[in-house]
């Protein structure tokens, strides 16, 4: 093949735009984050985002474990690390598992593993099974990567396993993600029989399960389930080389998000694909970070646990209190027994897109649930974050949320 | 389609291998990875790592840094924060390079940085241009996404640009990727002279250029050359919305590498799809990491550039010299004006890759060239890093392996 190349004085500017890759393509600003830009006006009382309660943060922990761990590590803290993460890191989440380092890979946050994770399992035209409604940063990561979705109905007990047998049988998935703790955006808890039956089901039909647990740590009421994972587990005799979870959890939720750990679980032959991915992709999570959490773990993880779960129980009743107060009865909501979100489904021929323009202007934010869903749909619900609202603020958004509701309704 | 379940009692082992991406099947355990497991026994002094001498870390500056962002911005500091990077850091990058912070984009690591823009440009075969040799975790960061690399020859003084003329016509290429200053593997510089031509002719066929710039800082002879980002901005009057140029540099080897906080400079047609990129890749780098070096870049970063070029330029000319006492008269070395690295190229009847188990034995290491040629060869090459190295090793361990060598010559 020859080029030709025009005379230099001819040039033009460059289309940048023809020269991206068809995977750029696929890649789009996040709907959340735009709409967060629209209610990020100060005087709007926003439950859009979903950011842990910034009050609780362990902040002078994090300054104190910042000053020790330059004092113990010294220089070594500050120097390129292994790809893998930090070994004593690894080991607290290898020992808690009942499972080695070897099967823990450290990530620069929940998101990232999630990427990698769609980056080294996805071919294009891949089936991706996912609920419907889903966490739309999973979307995201994998988007890039080509799947073709495949939506499994979910009710108050997260995703139907009947329905669930039925997709597995007519598609030929490469796995299925899910958020069995308090999902986002639902803020629903798969039950402990379905846990079972997903994971038979799923097994029989040779699907990986890709368990994403950010908030599995933050039940405010009720029993705490066994993970995905360790079900798994107990399923292939404790041998977490045969176990077909894959399991992802995060400091971002219970410690601070802002230092970006988090930790992928799995059977070695994975660990070892993501360890490549993860060197080409950023070398390894930073060193000072993961040896900043290594040393919160014992002491500093269990107390914030006990004080966010028990900030976050406040809000969420006092948020479901309100709505019962507030709203008209047509609309449904879920009640979250630990996390961060709540989600609510309004009478059917109300679109919350629209809505949200309204709700701005009474100084209230939410965000529309339809983007949540990975094939569209869902126009009537959104999802409502109480994690870093006061009593205050929930009260008078909620108020004005249900007037707002209430005109759109007439 | 319906898929056939076995019965729960016939459940196999899950095999995890057949379920991995094609792309996974790119991804190779890097080869230096494995070299340096070998290499890191306590006695062998090692010439083959690349790691920033942690003895000059601003070890102190980082924790009073630390402990005044934490102050000054309190839980912010610990919370999410935006995909395009901590804004004072931006700035200041922008104000540096004549660009709005728009331009910038903040990543976790130069290595993301060049995931994120291979993911972003290349399609499965797409042509890219690379030096040869050129830096191997390039070529781990691309290779997930198919290219298909034409090699450009390379001199004394970098790319040879009438060779390069030739690959552009015989190539439809989609980017050449450049590392002009103090290259890794080979720390030679591109001239002056070559980086116009260099330009013209990439611009002229439509190519954009990315060029990595981690040493670019670190010159501690000869006379500052002006980056390719610089000319090609020169070149369209400034506009860096026309620059066909993407550049990409690092806080890791003049401040620290263990934060992982990097950028790259570009049109805003690519920074906005990077930013979409980097969203599903990380959220965003670790908030605390950007505002600590924000914290450092004004007073902090001129003079450890200063103690850390003038440190390395000791050490390369020692290593020079001492190659120059220890080594067979046939073994050609480069002669490094900056950053961590030089290059050998010995009789070409020696093959470094066994070379290495022998060395290791006289108690010294290197890395073998042949990783770095994107297309093979470079046999008879090896890499040497001097940046760690004390005046003892450096004598030392030329010495043996000046031994190794004429044992392997005659």
């Amino acid at each position: 093949m020859t080029v030709s190349a025009p005379s230099v004085g001819d040039r033009a500017a460059v289309d940048f735009a023809s020269l991206l890759s068809t995977r750029a393509s696929r890649m789009n600003a996040s709907a959340i984050r735009e709409i967060l830009k629209i209610t990020q006006q100060p005087d709007v009382i926003s439950f859009a985002g979903g950011l842990p309660a910034p009050e609780l943060f362990p902040l002078e922990d994090v300054r104190r474990a910042a000053d020790t761990v330059l004092t113990k590590y010294g220089p070594s803290a500050l120097q390129y690390s292994t790809t893998e993460g930090h070994l004593p890191l690894r080991e607290w989440i290898a020992n808690r598992a009942g499972i080695t380092p070897g099967h823990v890979q450290i990530v620069t946050g929940s998101q990232q593993g999630l990427d990698l994770l769609g980056k080294i399992l996805i071919n294009e035209g891949d089936v991706v099974l996912v609920e419907a409604p889903t966490y739309l940063g999973a979307l995201q990561s994998f988007q890039p990567y080509g799947p073709q979705y495949v939506e499994v109905p979910t009710d108050e007990h997260g995703i139907d396993t009947d329905a669930l047998e039925g997709v597995l049988r007519a598609n030929q998935a490469k796995f299925l993600y899910a958020i069995p703790n308090f999902q986002n955006p639902t803020g629903r808890t798969l039950s402990l029989e379905r846990r079972r039956r997903l994971l038979e089901l799923t097994a029989q039909y040779g699907v990986l399960v890709l368990e994403d647990d950010p908030y599995g740590k933050l039940r405010f009421t009720g029993e705490e389930l066994p993970n995905l994972y360790e079900l798994g587990l107990e399923m292939v005799g404790g041998d977490p080389d045969r176990n077909h979870v894959i399991y992802s959890s995060s400091f971002s939720k219970t410690l601070v998000p802002g230092l970006r750990d988090a930790w992928v679980q799995a059977a070695k032959p994975i660990i070892e694909k993501l360890v490549q991915a993860k060197q080409g992709a950023d070398l390894h999570t930073p060193t000072l970070n993961q040896m900043i959490i290594a040393e919160l773990v014992e002491d500093v993880l269990p107390r914030q646990i006990k004080t966010v779960k028990q900030a976050y129980g406040v809000r969420a009743r006092d948020m479901v209190a309100r709505i019962r107060e507030f709203l008209p009865a047509e609309v449904e909501h879920t009640t979250p027994e630990g996390g961060m979100f709540l989600w609510m489904t309004l009478p059917g021929e109300i679109d919350t897109q629209p809505l949200l323009a309204q709700a701005v202007e009474r100084k209230v934010a939410f965000v529309p649930g339809s983007p949540f869903y990975a094939l569209g749909g869902g126009h009537n619900t959104m999802r409502l974050s109480y994690s870093s609202a006061t009593p205050t603020q929930i009260e008078t958004g909620i108020r004005a949320l249900g007037e707002t509701i209430r005109a759109a309704m007439e």
